[in-house]
């Protein structure tokens, strides 16, 4: 079958691989429907291998080549011995976080994102959303209602990031939150946000296309940009006694925007750290004490999220697919997809590749 | 009266000043007994003014030259009209901050030691511990038991500090907790850590004889000096599953002591951050999210705490006085106390001044 395997950095190729396994026990084999390109494949694009191994993973025994993507859904073909919760026919989207169940420190906790063998389908394993098919653990495949579309399905992963981000925020009704980074993350964080009641939303990024493209998703947001905006000042002005924002999700993984949301942030308000700092950050620490803040970090989702992100997106109380830019085939993933979300003018967010077209 | 008073950098005057107001209406007229000299007083004299204002406190009006000290008790000599939960002769501890009661975004939250207006007795107030009495609002005089020394009265303060530090971490039974820094508030924390229900206390820092001091003041602690010891590593070592500690309390106000700090603690562990860092630090944030951590800053405590931390200290369950190193006179206090605090061979921890002395 066809699929997009890492081979190196700026080594992605579209190849034809062996075809779909017949599923061993406890596991499922799926046709791809939608798969999402992440921020993690991009890094691993650019800069690679960084997630995807390249000694034999230790649990999950994956290896370069690598078949990417982790954010995707599809149906099911065929299932293995023992599997119960799903059946042939079935459109599923895929929790792709796989680990020891027991018999790990954190796995023992339910915290099984936590693990320290944690592998991702798409990224760790062998196999992933694109390709034309893959097999995957019963757990990793979460059943989804007829009220999903099958764009959607590729966008349960993305969103359970975000709405961790906001659980971990304490979101509630009546809050003021600034968004840092205007990415495909910040955009889901900020329908997030909105769906655990936040009552006055802000975002924030120095590029413009995307916060127009935040009001066109969401037109109530306040978009500030660092280079014109004053972002502390303005959040101050606007919200009561001029204190500062309740929480922050900086989404953005960038120094300057974490330290904007130091300041911003009122006293006893909550930064959630969501966007992934690749080098060291030189902060204003002061304040964290000072300011008698919390920063929480939120690393991907407990895997018991999906039904619950499911629902959330389907209800349309978390409208995902609004942050969709464009669908494309495989056969141009690289160019079409990858190499248009690297490009500066950040005219894209989420792109999706359409396994059947 | 004679008192110690901050007139400018390195310049800390014993002098002869006015004698002990008449209290006003809401306050109480204390005789000073034992003042304990804080870190904060230490950055005054190298670097102030910082905390004491150089023009009028926006809400107290207090100005330089400002007699410091903000950790003590003494006994009430007299009240002012509307006073009635102290009288004359009873022994207090003074809880040091001053704020607006009510119009003001925090206070009207009962978050009162986060009003912007901030005002500390023996900082910014017209008085303080280091003489031989002040005036200050009732509400900053509170009752202690017979069960309780002068000595402990004036001990209140940085334990205090301390306990909100463990409150906010949620230290609790059981729990193994790395203490960074063997200041005066690391070794508070290491006692009210294990008041929480610790089991496994570590104390890290480069200076030997504050190690030893710690030995003494709580035999079961497993010091760790990161100029000799591979401090992360032991922790693991020592720690379930060889994850990390579940808490740590960094109290240096140290970049690399918080950088051990987010190696050393477990995933979905916390740490508090109660050391003041006075510059940026450059931090290996990645660790935040990946290891889906919680940093909480702890800043000074809730008002509401004190006749619980004299509790905690009166019973035995934070035997604060064990950090009491020496007792000054008044006269000695920039030598004997200031100097000797300063001095980098760390022989002291909690220098008092007797004001009877």
């Amino acid at each position: 079958m066809k699929a997009l395997r890492f081979h190196a950095a700026k080594d992605l190729r579209v190849e034809n691989i062996e075809e779909i396994a017949k599923p061993g026990p406890g596991q499922v084999a799926v046709k791809n429907r939608f798969a999402g390109i992440c921020g993690t494949d991009l890094h691993e694009y650019v800069a690679g291998p960084i997630f995807v191994p390249s000694e034999p993973h230790p649990f999950t025994k994956a290896v370069l080549p690598q078949v990417l993507g982790h954010e995707f859904g599809g149906t099911v073909t065929a299932v293995g011995e023992g599997v119960t919760h799903v059946k042939v026919g079935d459109r599923i989207s895929c929790q792709p976080l796989v680990m020891p169940r027991s018999g790990d420190y954190f796995s023992d906790r339910g915290l099984f994102h936590l693990s320290e063998d944690l592998a991702l389908v798409g990224l760790s394993w062998n196999g992933g959303g694109f390709a034309e098919g893959c097999v995957i653990n019963d757990y990793n495949a979460v059943k989804i209602p007829d009220s999903m579309s099958d764009e959607e399905a590729a966008l349960v992963e993305p969103t359970a990031v975000a709405v961790y981000a906001a659980e971990r925020g304490e979101i509630t009704a009546g809050d003021s939150v600034l968004i840092t980074g205007a990415g495909p993350i910040g955009m889901l964080a900020l329908l997030a946000a909105k769906a655990y009641g936040a009552t006055k939303v802000f975002l924030s990024d120095v590029n413009e296309t995307r916060l127009k493209m935040a009001r066109d998703i969401l037109p109530e947001v306040i978009t500030l940009n660092p280079m014109k905006d004053d972002v502390v000042a303005r959040i101050r002005e606007a919200t009561e006694g001029g204190v500062g924002c309740d929480k922050v999700i900086e989404a953005s993984g960038n120094e300057a925007a974490l330290n904007t949301g130091l300041q911003a942030v009122r006293k006893q308000g909550t930064i959630v750290q969501v966007g992934l700092h690749t080098k060291d950050s030189k902060l204003h620490w002061h304040d964290v004490t000072f300011k008698d803040v919390d920063v929480r970090g939120a690393w991907a989702y407990p895997t018991y999220y999906w039904p619950k992100v499911i629902d959330l997106i389907a209800t349309g109380a978390v409208p995902a697919a609004k942050i969709v830019t464009k669908k494309i085939k495989l056969d141009d993933a690289v160019k079409e997809g990858f190499d248009a979300l690297l490009d500066p003018a950040g005219n894209h967010l989420k792109i999706l590749i359409d396994l059947e077209a």
